[in-house]
């Protein structure tokens, strides 16, 4: 038999997600008259906006013609929406990226994992924790750490605390590291990194010759002017950094798939003898071998985001979630619990009251109140004694649920 | 800086078509009169067809609205897709594939790529001579092979020559691989494995406890009814094969993006310690962490191939093609020349006349005919001596092309 590659045996089989659903479903399963409300998974659950519809009616109807009709495209992209986004979400708030660094992909769970094909197997990582599985997980199948240990974290990467207790701004490490994963604003915390606060990490990737990867899939829900969008509105940030977009919950397209990840040219990476290389021909090369470029439909529908009135309509459907991120946060507020995030991101991060365990309040508020929300432990340790409660929802789930848990939990 | 995947700095920087582009580019500089018409590229030039047209449209209506609405589905695709795939690719052709063996993905060339990251570092691999050079690039990038060679093979790899002379049948080895691509049918040279053959590369599969990687993104084009569709019509084939499918030119779908593996839940690896291990299980993982499914808006259209309109529409698109191939068959054996496929295949794999080789026969053609083809050599060693003509045309600009080179060409 063919040798497989032995590091995925190192990944847990339960998945956070898949338990959760195992939960959900053995209690729905006893008690078929409960009307659960997930409040969990971070999935979107507004239609499309009508400018995108329209896009991509269009653009469906432009493959139906043979004068039309769009076979292969650059695996990179069409140069419409390249140009589009570099304009209208760098170059619109001085950040200095050219349409040509624009890597137009299906996702950004995807480029976040395929991103570390093109760096070496012994580079120090860093992550956050609480922070993203994905991030974990992917670093495990390259063969980056060691064994996972009981409270599952990677053998071989640093990991750095967000709790309530630093504000959720990680310290820069005084050790050397070469890849560091931030994500702002945050996944699961929903905290953003402050201009000075992604200042530091940029000059201590300067002094340290590190790359950050730069995770802004949540960048559209930012409310606060202050807080950065880019990192490359941080002077220097070319030189060291890659970012991860994404039209998942800016334009509700989990389920249309694209996203955009931005490799500066002026970025350099080590071979093996010394030299310097371009990441970027490095990445180019990548995308154009083991990838073929996303739909023209879904890109003709994602460059209507940049149109004043796709613009409008997907800023209305923001609102919508944050107005529930709102009333989330002072409804569990007001019952006396500690909450974070909400502001700036789709996600509440909610103290477990009375020192539960993140799946004890999970299984409290799923038993008692049929809501289904994240146990913070599953995202890391720095997790444990939280939960994810997610804005994507209606406006009458979201006032349901929280009148349950005010009418029916005791704090 | 971090450090790099120095594999990556193995690969040749002048891929075949950039260099192509490079040529016509370049004549067509000096020649602004000359109609060029492009025969190389494999990509499709007809439109989508009205079922599938349709598909879209209803799907994009549905993303319109919060009821019909969808956002993530399974990585692995929706289930009406994998069901249709099982059920008529398949199980009507009496191969034992269930739907959930079925992942739908967004391209064949990602999946041939994409597959190496859940095998070992230390398999033999095994490619055929000429090779679709993604094969071999994704292999380089993987670590899996030592430098190019002067040739242009990659140090490491198994060759087996496919030619004129052995019929286009590659020779099973003596040796022991681990890993063995087969294409069929082939790309670039428009040849198909019979039951026969393929039958023995099963028998050797299983002897020397081989994975087969079968790539039948040109399935469609199989004309004659006695050549196998899929491996999973050879017996015992799903203990040893993975197939790769693809609806790019089956429908047009290459500015779509959609396509499928299947990975039998009774095909098994080997981890370090011997032990047994579910292939099937290994993809899952990677497939759930590292991608987030297809476009709904695709699948749907895909979905469309599988009723009867579609089916008989894209039918005739293919017709259209096969027309092509048939008139650039006999048009070049009527002046002389030896060509080969294009009877189940969409590609015509020709001789080149007078010893030629195939850059100077390129050459000859964009000189005097304005015609563009595929040297054959692009695609390896045994290429040398061959230009690959493509059928993905209209009927005009074919007829046009047939007839300059008559007209043109001294052979």
């Amino acid at each position: 038999m063919p040798q497989i590659n032995d590091h995925y045996l190192k990944l847990k089989a339960g998945y956070l997600f898949p338990e959760i659903a195992r939960r959900v479903k053995a209690y729905a399963g006893a008690h078929p008259d409960a009307k659960i409300i997930r409040m969990g998974i971070g999935d979107v659950t507004e239609p499309l906006v009508p400018a995108v519809i329209q896009a991509m009616h269009k653009a469906v109807d432009e493959m139906a013609v043979r004068g039309s009709f769009k076979g292969y495209g650059d695996e990179q992209g069409y140069g419409f929406l390249r140009e589009a986004i570099a304009k209208n979400d760098f170059q619109s708030r001085g950040c200095d990226v050219a349409a040509d660094e624009v890597f137009v992909s299906d996702g950004s769970k995807c480029d976040t994992g395929n991103i570390l094909d093109i760096f070496g197997k012994d580079n120090k990582i860093l992550v956050t924790d609480p922070v993203y599985p994905v991030y974990v997980d992917t670093n495990v199948m390259a063969g980056h750490t060691g064994p996972l240990k009981e409270n599952g974290e990677a053998e071989g990467l640093v990991y750095v605390p967000m709790t309530a207790e630093n504000d959720f701004t990680p310290a820069i490490p005084t050790e050397k590291v070469d890849i560091v994963y931030l994500c702002s604003p945050n996944n699961p915390t929903g905290a953003t990194l402050s201009r000075e606060a992604l200042t530091k990490w940029v000059e201590y990737a300067k002094k340290n010759d590190a790359v950050i990867f730069f995770d802004a899939a949540y960048e559209s829900f930012i409310q606060d002017p202050a807080v950065p969008r880019s990192i490359y509105e941080i002077p220097g940030a070319r030189d060291v950094a890659i970012e991860f977009r994404s039209f998942s919950k800016l334009a509700g397209f989990t389920g249309v798939r694209c996203a955009f990840t931005v490799v500066p040219k002026s970025l350099k990476g080590r071979a093996k003898d010394g030299s310097a290389v371009e990441i970027y021909k490095l990445w180019n090369r990548r995308h154009t071998t083991k990838f073929n470029g996303v739909s023209y439909i879904t890109q003709a529908g994602a460059a209507a985001v940049y149109t004043p009135e796709g613009r409008q309509q997907v800023d209305a459907v923001i609102a919508h979630y944050m107005a529930n991120a709102k009333t989330i946060r002072e409804s569990l507020t007001a019952l006396g619990m500690k909450v974070y995030g909400g502001t700036n991101a789709p996600y509440v991060w909610v103290r477990t009251p009375g020192g539960l365990t993140s799946w004890a309040f999970f299984d409290k508020l799923l038993n008692e109140c049929h809501v289904v929300c994240t146990p913070g432990s599953g995202f890391g340790k720095s997790g444990e004694g939280y939960v994810r409660v997610s804005a994507f929802n209606s406006k009458e789930n979201v006032a349901e649920a929280m009148g349950r848990i005010k009418g029916t939990l005791k704090v």
